[in-house]
């Protein structure tokens, strides 16, 4: 019979996997950044049952190594643009490790206070570092709260929006009347996904034009589209104003949208998803203009570009009540005396889920090893990276720059001269292909206005001068080859 | 300024990091399994701004020894007995490890091969293991996939019960007529949360009576229900069996349910949370008659009695489309070739966040440390404790058991001669509190039928049968204290 592992066979199994990825993190760069394994591969090569009897955890790191490993694509590798960064760090990596040794379910105050209190204590610590406002902060009406992810957050602001916008009747009577919600061309997907999930359905997800040349919402498009809608009987909920968007971190006019939420009740989200945590550095506060005046909600992700392994995302809300009204249900299990009092928080209802991990523990050790000063530093090392890439990029007359790329994403594609927009679309995706199929760094991609653009995103820590610059001659030497390949 | 942990940095707070989780399994028993911690206490021991200037980790870990452990309730303490346990393992916290250690993010196929197909592996294997229909495995029509937890499951299946229920209408128009749920009164408040996320309200969230002496929700009072709803207009999407009620493990006839689900076109889910892994051991295989033949999805928690720290819940679908086609929105910057040659499973269409970590390796280290007959000695070792504990307060007369206690629950509460219920309620709440006061041990309770009932759930790995005798011993003790103190 296999018996527990004991907490002296987890002191050294520990050391050993710890001595994995400390060995792993100084060799990642010797790994292709993505992983070339075919559909099925890794599958293949495991088990198709499980075993009867218990093995050694030696076997699991062994496997690890030559099975698990070559299916992998190496999110922490310096080398890595693809997406938006979801940079580790080493604080990241032990909070998160202090985490699962606890193995405490914060589901509510009294099942573990300072699993809810320590992140009470973060989150506000994160939106006095980030200069959001002091509405925000839990001694306010407000309060910040630790999710998995920005679709999640966006929709938990979307249900505590409906429940405003239906003065509390969809909680009981569900949907009954016509709500709708305002995205651009270029907010994230996952308000679409909410809208469908909040039975709205896509259709009630409306899409106001950006404009051509910021891709930022446009201002007038909204107001148009509301006035439409509202006069055609629908209740507007919820306008997503977007700080930094996935294609091409567009920033949209916080202030400008923010007027018009007023002027029709409807509530401001800030999808700020990656670019929110840039804000540490007070030079570039200016993203988040306009949030302090009119945002209902605001999202960020510390586990993009902050360090923080994934999943953390913050969530912070101007007024928690219509959140916890729309969520809020105590079953009898878990009655108890501190709840009743109203002196604390109970986080399951700022969230879809009933538990919750300690994930306050992570975002703690981060902002503690390196203090707001490294954190600001890292930011700024990024965003100078990004800006010598795009130099680099302007100079070079076989290049194509998306003039806009105030953090770390600069977007940038080869000039096919002569080639119609959708032979040039096919021949960047070939470059993109190479690029990535090389596997010396990870690239990927967008469509702006019809035609594709490269993405390259900077922003792990691993992440140095020489990379982006090998990078750039790695673009330019595959962009030749599909040339040449094409003459 | 702050620099990045370096990995040989990494490597010596790492094992530092095991050392302390290792020293505090060892002294686990030592504190108080409930927190003696008053609202606001960590907090006001916490900095109220975040460190300007980095941090040596040890620093850390002292603050973590000094302020937040005295804030921490004891969920791995073997006199845990509240709740349902969230029984953590040593393979289970290094699985926990690698995942941060690779920080790897899996939202398609694409992004990480091997984080999507160890997934599809682990949950075949886990439905083999429990004897689950071979429609749930991904090589059939269905297939499974972890999530955080059973609330988000059941969200999901009933996002995939009222896409198939309209007819794809919701995903596009939103809710537009009145869909019906069926749970009984003893389902999770997870189903009522995700009837009002949904949009159907909580009116719509249909309680059906559930029979007085086994709490399982009855049949004919369903059928009864869904015909007037029906013919009141309704469209009744989905019916919740509940296998193992959170309350007393009342087990819901399933295929009886089914059979009404089939006369009407309603989903069946099953939510066997906490009562599904126990059905690893062939002779509790019994809870799931009907699950073969009638249920559409079903969850289970291997974070409650499974040993795989939280967060690792699976959901299984008999099919997988109506999922898929309520969730999946592909922008253009998740386009892949993997994706598109239909050869791949693409996670995030499986659940409502885009991004998800690498929680499969928790489980396969789970699985292949414990072996399947590792997993059945456990579960049958808490079945056998609870089955004793029973025995012993059978044959007191000072106490009344609830004889339905086929799993690691049991449900108790002492005898009050000559109270009425309600101050007999209070006098077993005073003997609850004490309890829990105590640090000792720490129980839950509910109520069954206008009684209040303490609850002791046995699974944690630590538990032994002498922290069993000795919660006894304090029960009696505190209700001997309680009832001297009343007369």
């Amino acid at each position: 019979m296999s018996e527990h592992m004991t907490p002296e066979e987890f002191r050294a199994h520990g050391k050993r996997v710890v001595d994995w990825i400390a060995d792993y993190l100084t060799r990642v760069e010797s790994y292709p950044v993505r992983s070339p394994s075919r559909p099925g591969e890794v599958r293949a090569a495991l088990p198709g049952h499980p075993p009867e009897h218990g093995e050694p955890f030696d076997a699991v790191l062994a496997d690890l190594e030559h099975t698990i490993l070559p299916g992998v694509t190496h999110w922490q590798h310096p080398s890595f643009f693809a997406y938006f960064p979801c940079s580790s760090s080493g604080p990241g990596i032990l909070g998160d490790l202090l985490s699962a040794g606890l193995g405490v379910q914060g589901m509510v105050w009294a099942t573990s206070p300072a699993c809810t209190e320590l992140e009470t204590v973060v989150v506000d610590w994160l939106a006095e570092l980030l200069g959001l406002p002091t509405g925000f902060r839990t001694d306010s009406a407000g309060g910040g709260v630790i999710q998995d992810s920005a679709s999640s957050a966006s929709l938990v602001a979307l249900l505590a929006a409906l429940h405003r916008a239906s003065g509390g009747k969809i909680a009981t009577e569900g949907i009954t009347g016509r709500y709708t919600v305002y995205v651009s061309s270029q907010t994230h997907s996952s308000l679409e996904k909410a809208g469908r999930i909040v039975g709205i359905g896509s259709n009630n997800v409306r899409v106001v034009e950006a404009d051509p040349d910021t891709l930022a919402m446009d201002p007038a498009q909204l107001r148009a589209l509301i006035g439409a809608d509202v006069a055609a009987g629908a209740v507007p909920a919820m306008v997503c104003a977007t700080v930094g968007t996935t294609s091409t971190t567009a920033i949209d006019p916080v202030a400008a949208l923010g007027e018009v939420c007023r002027e029709y009740g409807a509530w401001l989200h800030v999808d700020a998803a990656y670019a929110g945590v840039a804000a540490v550095c007070p030079e570039l506060r200016w993203i988040n203009e306009g949030v302090h005046e009119y945002a209902d909600s605001y999202v960020t992700n510390p586990h993009k570009w902050l360090l923080t392994n994934f999943d953390c995302t913050v969530l912070w809300l101007a007024d928690r009540e219509p959140m916890i009204d729309a969520l809020a249900i105590l079953p009898e299990y878990l009655r108890n005396s501190a709840t009743e009092s109203g002196e604390v928080i109970d986080y399951r209802d700022w969230q879809v889920p009933l538990g919750r991990r300690f994930r306050a523990l992570k975002l703690w050790s981060v902002l503690r090893w390196y203090g707001a000063e490294g954190l600001r530093a890292h930011i700024r090392r990024g965003v100078a990276l990004a800006a010598e890439f795009a130099d680099l990029v302007r100079a070079d007359a076989d290049f194509a720059l998306l003039e806009h790329h105030p953090l770390g994403l600069v977007c940038f594609r080869p000039r096919w001269p002569g080639l119609s927009d959708a032979d040039a679309g096919a021949a960047t995706m070939a470059v993109l292909e190479r690029l990535n199929d090389s596997g010396e760094l990870y690239l990927s991609h967008t469509k702006v206005r019809g035609e594709v653009w490269l993405r390259l995103a900077i922003g792990g820590p691993a992440t140095e001068r020489g990379h982006v610059l090998d990078a750039l001659a790695a673009i330019r030497r595959f962009t030749r080859a599909v040339r040449d390949g094409r003459s």
